[in-house]
């Protein structure tokens, strides 16, 4: 450089390299509309586990509200002897806790056609953040219980009234409410000033903008827990209160959409994580499954976290498929798509955990083999 | 909410909450210049460990270069067998390393007159975050090191022309060549699109936007491990390569600045590191160092990286002065100010670790106990 360059205190607060600019959320072009929709992490983008503020992906019911964090309340009211009304000052005055944790849309990735071409495409609807907040069992505690107390009923402020029937043994487990994420007060897609956070539970049950939470007998069949987020099976039953995110993973390099260099040295790196709690391991295969070795886990290796691994490849240049599994530390394994199916039929349309293959041609171009 | 929200997709790339706006980094008013300057996280806003990129400190000597990742160049050269140049694409295909460290500048807090007032002004200059690169090891492997090897000089690409000489020992320990921070490619003020990281030594060691890297037999006394960087003691002799950034602490809620809005129930929240590994435990007085209590750390703790340290406490409501003190792995304790002083004098400028005390008045009012 022959001349200084930008003098401190241009940006105040700071924003990602000009040089990066492509680099942003992904929103499917062309939606019925904008206000009930997402939008997915470039997660063939990112290295490490922590997904940037910016970066994190989003699904709204009704739009992104803009609250000011003086004037919000929380409320805290039904089975309990003390009703209570926090600001969130009054909340962060309470002993805080810190997780690093994943959040996960229960549509992720799609069960249908069609499918993706980038890893974002396929399986961004997921982020990992170190959250901050009160644990949910020291409001209840300071509210007291009463008897018949087994679900707890969250509903956000937006537009869309966002509502959820939690279980109590939930809430009293890991169950936070969120002020602050990497560090910084939340951003308003993520529920600013205060959002539910139910670790390893489907993401739409970590109702953002949290303004309500009634602690009744039984779930209320809202909206959002019977037509939607339900799993209808092939005998025409559907599934509901299907909470958890079950083990998955999906390899982000070389993912669809790049392009190995040559042949020689790769390095194949992915995500795997479960709602369940640690990833004890993951496997990759290089030959369209006949084959799978152990990755090695980037430390540390949280609970309900993102976990990073990588495993070395020598690729010879020859047309093969490439795909990971997680096995997490309950013993479960990462089910294949046939596998999936013949269990749910083609009606499903959430909890999608299948194995992600991606096709590597001659060339090095890299596809999804599913599409 | 009577109305939808923002609809998907008005921001591809998020930003924090207008409600927000007074969370930045802060920047002294009046400097002499700005090209030379720094920038400091306002640590007493944030939670967790995780600093996001937008409010990580910031300290150059020749402002902020704009580099193309696409045309920058790392050169690796002198006692080597081979001289390699690399481009950030090439340094990408190495096996990747992702770790959570500190990185703090030597002048992290101000040895002199004036302190001040908030946790930010008087500690913002260190952050903490989760870093991706190419251990530098594996790059001098590559080159292949001849007899004699001894110290690497790194040099940035800026205005300044920044060069630091590291010694071998660190570069074939942990030293990485760091292409991401929090998931996402360096922002420019962080090094874009390329740094040096030492973790646990001085900042400004880690090179930034790093251009060459030399390997030498002795190191070349640059500016500024000369004329800077360096302690000036009572006899007149001068300490050089002070490399390590020894254990610390801060409390920062409450800190300078805030009030407690009354007696009872607070937490005492804080940030404690070592450059030489874990932090092994954090005290904290409440009543102007005579009594000293263990606080709770918040898990994982992870070497050379900030560590939370909370500390419930029952504010009786009158006049006292709270502290904290960190103890590392290898046993030692962070010293008072006085301590410090009487070994290093009242020359000396950097690599101030003393105990910060806070004063907390009747009214609730904290401030520095030091001013």
């Amino acid at each position: 450089m022959l001349s200084p360059g930008e003098p401190i205190g241009a940006k105040l607060y700071g924003d990602p390299s000009p040089f990066e600019a492509k680099v942003v959320r992904n929103v499917q072009a062309k939606l019925p509309q904008y206000i009930s929709a997402s939008s997915r992490t470039p997660l063939q983008d990112l290295d490490g586990i922590i997904t940037p503020n910016g970066l994190f992906y989003e699904r709204h019911h009704g739009g992104i509200p803009a609250i000011d964090s003086a004037t919000h309340r929380l409320m805290l009211h039904g089975l309990v002897k003390m009703p209570l009304l926090f600001s969130v000052e009054e909340l962060r005055r309470f002993p805080s806790v810190t997780k690093i944790h994943f959040l996960e849309c229960s549509g992720n990735p799609s069960y249908k056609r069609p499918f993706g071409k980038t890893a974002s495409d396929v399986m961004g609807l997921v982020s990992c953040a170190e959250w901050t907040g009160v644990a949910l069992k020291t409001l209840l505690e300071e509210a007291a219980l009463l008897p018949g107390a087994k679900w707890v009923v969250a509903e956000g402020a937006d537009a869309s009234g966002m509502t959820r029937s939690v279980p109590l043994d939930k809430c009293l487990d890991d169950a936070l409410i969120v002020y602050s994420q990497n560090g910084e007060r939340l951003r308003p897609e993520q529920g600013y000033p205060v959002r539910l956070l139910l670790p390893g539970f489907e993401g739409n049950m970590s109702v953002k903008w949290l303004r309500r939470l009634k602690v009744v007998e039984a779930p209320v069949h809202s909206r959002e827990e019977t037509a939607k987020y339900t799993d209808l099976l092939p005998d025409g039953t559907a599934r509901q209160f299907t909470f958890m995110m079950e083990a998955k993973s999906i390899i982000t390099a070389p993912s669809g959409g790049q392009r190995i260099a040559g042949p020689g040295f790769v390095e194949i790196r992915g995500f795997a994580w479960s709602g369940r709690g640690k990833v004890a391991r993951v496997e990759v295969s290089v030959d369209g499954g006949r084959n799978w070795a152990a990755a090695a886990l980037q430390e540390p290796v949280l609970s309900r976290a993102l976990t990073r691994f990588t495993l070395p490849w020598q690729w010879d240049g020859k047309p093969t498929v490439i795909a990971s599994r997680a096995v997490d530390e309950t013993g479960y394994m990462q089910p294949g798509f046939g596998e999936l199916l013949a269990v749910r039929g083609d009606n499903s349309f959430y909890h999608n955990n299948a194995v992600q293959p991606w096709r590597v041609a001659a060339d090095g171009e890299v596809s999804n083999a599913n599409a």
